[in-house]
């Protein structure tokens, strides 16, 4: 159950075993179902999750209607960052794309952490480091690429996103159409 | 010339005056002037720039447009995180839009730094937290306002931006037309 998350923290930073215990004892574990909510729109984000198993994607709703803005499998680290950081209430809503089980680290525990094992400092800066980098390549994919040039990329660098994410959700995400996405796909496979 | 860079990193972590000492004998000091360019796109960003007076802005090039990404002031830091953290070329440009003196620090710099004074992990975590507030800010901006709720949140929320940059920038960092821009303006002036 804890395997995973050892692995992971440990390719940043080497804890010793009494260290890592030290750590495990502010997580907890949570089962999410599909479609489950763990995050809403004007809630604060008091939490970081690590995804044991299953997925979770956010997204804003913007005249009711649903902007996906990320998703995230097993073995990765999610957090509404900006709310987390602020303590302003999130303009996110974050919800489990399938049975999933997170372990869940809050605010106050990390910041404890960061006094009792500095050297969860660099663990959190290489956090933060690496949301900056997802968001950048978000940014610069919606910016500067077409909706062909999008997906094209995302079926190169993620090819397990298509397979696991629902049609509707990649194309919200990519920031086309779902007719669009219809139309691109067609192109591709009838030219292959 | 170095009291403003102390007070910023002293609000972070505080510095003995060895230590910042220390941290100065690996900074430099460079004047530029307006237009001038710090980076390009393919080249790999080495280093983080803290202005000391004057402003910097990065932009893209897509089809030989110019697509302006943020602004940046006196007595903040800026660096091509993406390229910075990952060595790869930079995809931005970066220029001074008037007369601009930084001081600048390599990568290699602060990574002796994280070792030789362990708090400046907690300088580089914020650093890299601030980045991603940032960007989280302007994608939010971009995906979720409508021209005119951006350009009244930039007059609310950075009325030294208006006053200081070009208006065919603030188009560009906006995501809108010039004349687009200068249709808001009026309406806005004419019910006022």
């Amino acid at each position: 159950m804890y395997q995973q998350i050892k692995h992971q923290i440990n390719q940043i930073i080497s804890l010793t075993d009494t260290e890592f215990e030290q750590f495990l004892a502010f997580t907890e574990i949570r089962k999410l179902k599909k479609k489950e909510l763990i995050l809403r729109e004007g809630e604060i984000c008091r939490a970081a999750w690590f995804i044991n198993y299953g997925s979770l994607r956010y997204f804003y709703l913007v005249n009711g209607e649903e902007h996906t803005g990320q998703f995230f499998f097993e073995n990765s680290w999610f957090t509404d960052f900006n709310s987390f950081l602020s303590s302003q209430p999130s303009k996110l809503y974050v919800e489990a794309l399938e049975k999933t089980e997170i372990i869940l680290i809050s605010r106050a525990s990390i910041e404890k952490l960061h006094t009792q094992i500095p050297k969860f400092e660099r663990f959190s800066r290489l956090m933060a480091e690496n949301a900056f980098k997802g968001l950048r390549n978000k940014t610069e994919m919606l910016a500067n690429q077409s909706p062909e040039e999008r997906y094209l990329n995302l079926v190169k660098e993620r090819p397990k996103l298509i397979q696991r994410v629902a049609q509707r959700y990649i194309a919200s995400y990519l920031g086309i159409k779902p007719q669009s996405l219809s139309r691109i796909r067609r192109r591709i496979f009838d030219n292959s």
